[in-house]
């Protein structure tokens, strides 16, 4: 595929660029340099993983201390499990550019995604930077979303346009992740701008509310990474008078448009799971909390059972049962368990519905992207989660990455 | 393998039958009938699944009701998620064979594993107990290891003789597993026998005691099934005095020969768990509590990425580290934490030890049995579990099966 065949929208404000450092492979572009007008605002959500990776450490730090003018993005190495010199190396990093844009260090936040626990190779990355903050060009958007991808077979990147006060406003967004994807940010970064002027607190607000029911609600395959991370600018090179209330349209608007664009990218992370073949909607609903929901979710989403039955496109719908069964939900009465393959009942009372035929159940699993649909009988709450099937190809990534 | 390779002790007081009853596939012993004598102790558990197979809840139901005369086994369905018809289909199977064997329909305890959500079929199964009944032989135990089996490649018989009151005494027992194998019973079927007389209360303790640090620290694939069950009888033909005494030398020599029996058996389950390579032996320990060590062992074994890489023979640490990472410890500090594949220190103060080598990690990865430990550095507690790799042919099994 190329670059030119990606649609999207420049976004007033931020210049990027992505040149070849050498970090993992020759002549692959790995380095990307992200360039934020003054005064943009950013919003960030990080990694859960306790063992969170130096960059994102680091990150944080120089997010709490500076505007960002910076993100400096590199693949191929996490700087993961790389202890106290790994962050000396993320700091490194940022100095070199600093020095170079004529900016502080904490204006520059750091991001790595690629293998844990080899040193980050910095003399290079450094030695790439005169290139890249010459090469920073608004356009480069399909560029960048190449540079930061590692097992991705396809660049993600996605526009979305808005109006706030009666002028046409944007949020672009890129964002890589195929395997060690699960809920809570996994091996996954994404960088989102829009043109729009709008209060910190209310941006950070804004991505919080994406996320949740967009990359935090995606698994391929269970494994939380250590290097995950969310940004959102905001340039405001729009020139709309700053967004400063929650509840007015304008807010709302770029909240939807933000929401949209999240779920937009955590689809095609899900679609480009390694060695995805199906893209999974699994639907948990009439659970007593949310929290019941999502672990019901959860434990169908991880089953490795369950997944391999996707793949072969077989209605074995009593692995999902028996998921659900394991899921630790006290009470759990197995008559009132809803079961639904698309839009064909599959399990109530206990058991196959009646109505329910083989032949329904393999052609609503016929298809690449499969629906299910769980209902408890417990109450009225419900979550989504979005995931894949489990493949040779998943195994065959896994166990040559590295070697 | 021919079944006179595997070695065993009969156990006085049982006797065992296999024959071919159609229940999925024609021409293959599938229906296991296991006998006990008069007065025999049964002990059992049962799995925890939530919604646990008929056959589950009649057994339960029996053993509460009468003292068990037989044990009726099927493999090729699970008559789990049948609902209201499969309690019924349950109920009818033992009672065919109380009929024919003159007991009452409490004193035998009914057992299934296969295909979930398939409705048994009754009238083959009932069709095969007179001909089971016929042939009835204290020597059947490798032809009812090999009747229990499903996706198990191999059948899993071992016995252990020890001495109580100065007599050798034996316990020798069956069990199948191979997928949706995960702590706290599995689709595992276990059925154990001593000669040994000893009373209920203190059966069910030694099997409660081994099963624990057996059957269920185990993993192939994180699913628990919904038929899981272990039973240890124990029909006192040694004519010893009952076992009365939780402290005294005969029930520890009784206990820790059960312990090594399920040791062994459980081991055997996991060497044949689907598609597995390796033997992983899975040690957390430094941990402040049990469960904390526990959740750490079940997050790495159940991660997809670290099986993967077993399988590859890649010392990818970062994938153990960043499954620790994730499993949810509040406080966790990555500076204490240690990992060792092997003999061979691999993670320390944050990263990779200074004299570890890619050599020395690979050499420890190569075998067919792989160690890994983790200290986590805040107390004294330990956890130990044993899993598998995840291959191609996990995939392939799981893919295929059912279709």
């Amino acid at each position: 595929m190329s670059d030119e065949s990606i649609p999207f929208a420049a976004v007033p404000g931020v210049r990027l660029a992505a040149v070849a450092a050498g970090i993992r492979y020759q002549n692959r572009q790995d380095l990307c340099l992200l360039e934020l007008a003054p005064g943009a605002q950013c919003a960030a959500v990080f990694t859960r993983n306790a063992f969170c990776a130096a960059p994102v450490i680091l990150a944080r730090r120089h997010l709490a201390a500076a505007a960002p003018r910076y993100l400096l993005i590199n693949s191929g190495n996490a700087n993961a499990g790389t202890g106290h010199r790994g962050l000396a190396d993320a700091e490194a990093s940022c100095a070199a550019l600093a020095a170079l844009a004529a900016c502080s260090a904490e204006a520059v936040l750091p991001f790595s995604t690629g293998v844990i626990g080899e040193p980050l190779p910095v003399d290079r990355l450094a030695a790439a930077l005169p290139a890249a903050l010459a090469g920073l060009d608004a356009e480069a958007w399909p560029r960048a979303a190449r540079a930061i991808m590692t097992t991705d077979t396809r660049p993600k990147l996605v526009s979305r346009p808005f109006v706030i006060a009666g002028r046409r406003a944007v949020v672009t967004g890129i964002a890589k992740g195929s395997g060690m994807i699960r809920p809570d940010m996994a091996t996954m970064l994404a960088f989102l701008a829009t043109d729009v002027a709008v209060e910190g607190g209310l941006l950070q607000a804004c991505l919080a509310e994406a996320v949740a029911t967009s990359f935090n609600a995606i698994t391929v395959d269970g494994d939380t990474s250590t290097n995950d991370a969310c940004v959102l600018a905001a340039t405001g090179a729009l020139g709309n008078a700053p967004l400063l209330e929650a509840n007015s349209a304008d807010y709302r608007a770029l909240c939807g448009a933000v929401g949209e664009l999240c779920q937009e990218l955590a689809t095609a992370i899900v679609r480009d799971g390694e060695g995805a073949t199906k893209l999974v909607t699994l639907v948990v609903e009439e659970a007593a909390d949310g929290g019941e929901a999502r672990r019901v979710a959860d434990t169908i989403a991880h089953s490795p059972l369950v997944k391999t039955a996707l793949f072969a496109s077989d209605p074995n719908w009593g692995r999902i049962l028996a998921a659900v069964g394991r899921s630790g939900l006290a009470g759990l009465d197995i008559d009132r368990v809803r079961i639904w393959l698309g839009d064909t009942l599959v399990v109530r009372d206990g058991g196959r519905d009646p109505g329910y035929t083989e032949q329904a159940g393999r052609a609503a699993m016929a298809g690449p992207e499969i629906g299910i649909r769980v209902a408890l009988g417990r109450g009225q709450a419900r979550a989504q989660v979005l995931t894949c099937d489990l493949s040779y190809d998943y195994v065959k990534i896994n166990a040559e990455y590295r070697t």
